[in-house]
């Protein structure tokens, strides 16, 4: 039975949907109204910002700064909003629980958008950042998780399978909060969920599929996450709510992942709407699952 | 001559006015767009935030904690936003870049908001505010400092105001940004700078007056500012830019301000738009300014 607080995440999707369903919304004023999500957090306390310019992003990135956390494990964290909106503002409060929880750092990007910039330009972003922080911030790859929800939890595995094909050494631990991965709308969920789910709509969403990928093939690996090889990834925290229509995008992961001897924490929480960590601070099960991510990824990096 | 970096808030403005300007704006769109001014103050280092609840708000207020920050003075900052939009949280990173640099705590509250509330409600928000830090939280008059940016900047006096009639020792300072005070638009800056104030629009600004005032008199003494007899307010640093709208609301409160002796720091800047100040860490006339304000309020609080 989801809590009381917890219908913050509904009543806060049904009112900005109001403003997302308006006719020829423009893509400034769709970012604005998205930027909104950011106000179901609340402030968590003792953790300092820092704005930097790092390679591969358009604004400065979000140093996420707790106090007592260790100085030399990171999560690189990549926020959502269907890869054409959300920021680093809009996932501060949000980022910055979770490395407070964990005993870390966190980084959150400005990676580049659709439409105007399209698949693979946010994975290329994401990879130019951890590249950066090997080799210019001194971090070992061992102390490094990637973190996202929604589009950002795709990256968390997408930028690490291009991080792998690349030769390099793979990030410590994944952790995916409603990760968006079914680029078919394939998963079963879309219809069993349909009714219960406050802000994604299917034909939106096929929109916002075909901003992101553009004119690219729905087979290149990075975008065929729920089918292609995994093997050598890291293992994954991946968590989604019954309530939402991706409710299954981590599911399907989950067994494409463990198909390739990964090893999968995943963690499907009653009644929640899609990425209700949002609501850190303000609602037990945002809490507890970002208690659950957070001692997954500490494990992982040892921290 | 402005900075190129003040450009920003030009360019900002002209943006959300676009979205401002849509015919039938609901309110609470008015308000997530006016949220975005915050976008162009960068993240102050080494800040933390707490959230708490105190009386006469409505959401929670925030702290802003600058490490190393005299724990005994506070700027209880009020947020600007034609007292029908804003929040803490459009003003978390102001109100700590102001804090910072002042060497003391900002407490920013969630004062009530019309259309929902009209006159003199914020006023009696800011007093209860006012009164529950030192009857609760222990804090002196004399390390008590308003500073508010637009309608925040009129509640800085009209609450001092309010504070003094009802024979409380007042605060020790006010500063006001692009201070907002002529409920009647005579001011010349009205017709003078029409053409390149890029946010302020007349015809707005009237049906924003009606939604404060309501019902009440203009010639009530909280809404009467630029004549009322102001004997007993605190010494005052008011600023406002030379190409908004708003420039003479400054110079007219203190005119009447000096005819009461009071003690005002009255700086006008070159070319600035409205709360230019939203821009710090990003344009040098917004840290400037900023940096001023900070050391008359030091001044006046003895920090």
């Amino acid at each position: 039975m989801p809590s009381r607080q917890s219908r913050l995440m509904e009543e806060t999707y049904v009112r900005l949907n109001k403003h997302l369903g308006a006719k020829d919304l423009d893509i400034d004023l769709y970012r604005i109204v998205m930027e909104e999500q950011a106000s179901v957090a609340t402030e968590p306390t003792n953790v300092t910002y820092e704005e930097v310019q790092c390679p591969g992003t358009v604004q400065p990135a979000i140093w996420c700064l707790p106090q007592s956390a260790s100085a030399s494990h990171v999560i690189l964290y990549l926020h959502g909003g269907g890869f054409i909106s959300g920021s680093p503002s809009s996932h501060r409060k949000l980022a910055a629980h979770l490395a407070k929880r964990a005993g870390c750092r966190a980084l959150i990007i400005d990676y580049r958008r659709a439409p105007e910039h399209q698949f693979p330009k946010q994975i290329e972003d994401v990879v130019a950042t951890y590249t950066w922080l090997i080799q210019d911030m001194g971090f070992s790859s061992k102390r490094i998780a990637l973190a996202g929800d929604s589009a950002g939890g795709n990256l968390t595995v997408s930028a690490s399978l291009a991080v792998h094909n690349l030769g390099l050494e793979v990030p410590a631990a994944i952790a995916a909060f409603s990760p968006w991965f079914d680029m078919r709308t394939t998963g079963k969920s879309w219809q069993r969920n349909a009714k219960t789910d406050c802000l994604v709509l299917l034909e939106a969403m096929q929109g916002v599929i075909h901003t992101y990928v553009g004119e690219s093939s729905l087979d290149n690996p990075c975008l065929d996450l729920l089918c292609t090889d995994l093997k050598g990834l890291p293992p994954m925290f991946l968590t989604s709510g019954t309530s939402e229509v991706l409710e299954d995008d981590a599911v399907l992961l989950a067994e494409n992942a463990r198909s390739h001897e990964i090893d999968v924490n995943l963690l499907l929480v009653e009644g929640m709407q899609h990425i209700w960590v949002l609501m850190a601070g303000n609602a037990p099960e945002a809490d507890e699952s970002l208690a659950q991510a957070a001692s997954f990824i500490r494990s992982k990096m040892a921290i």
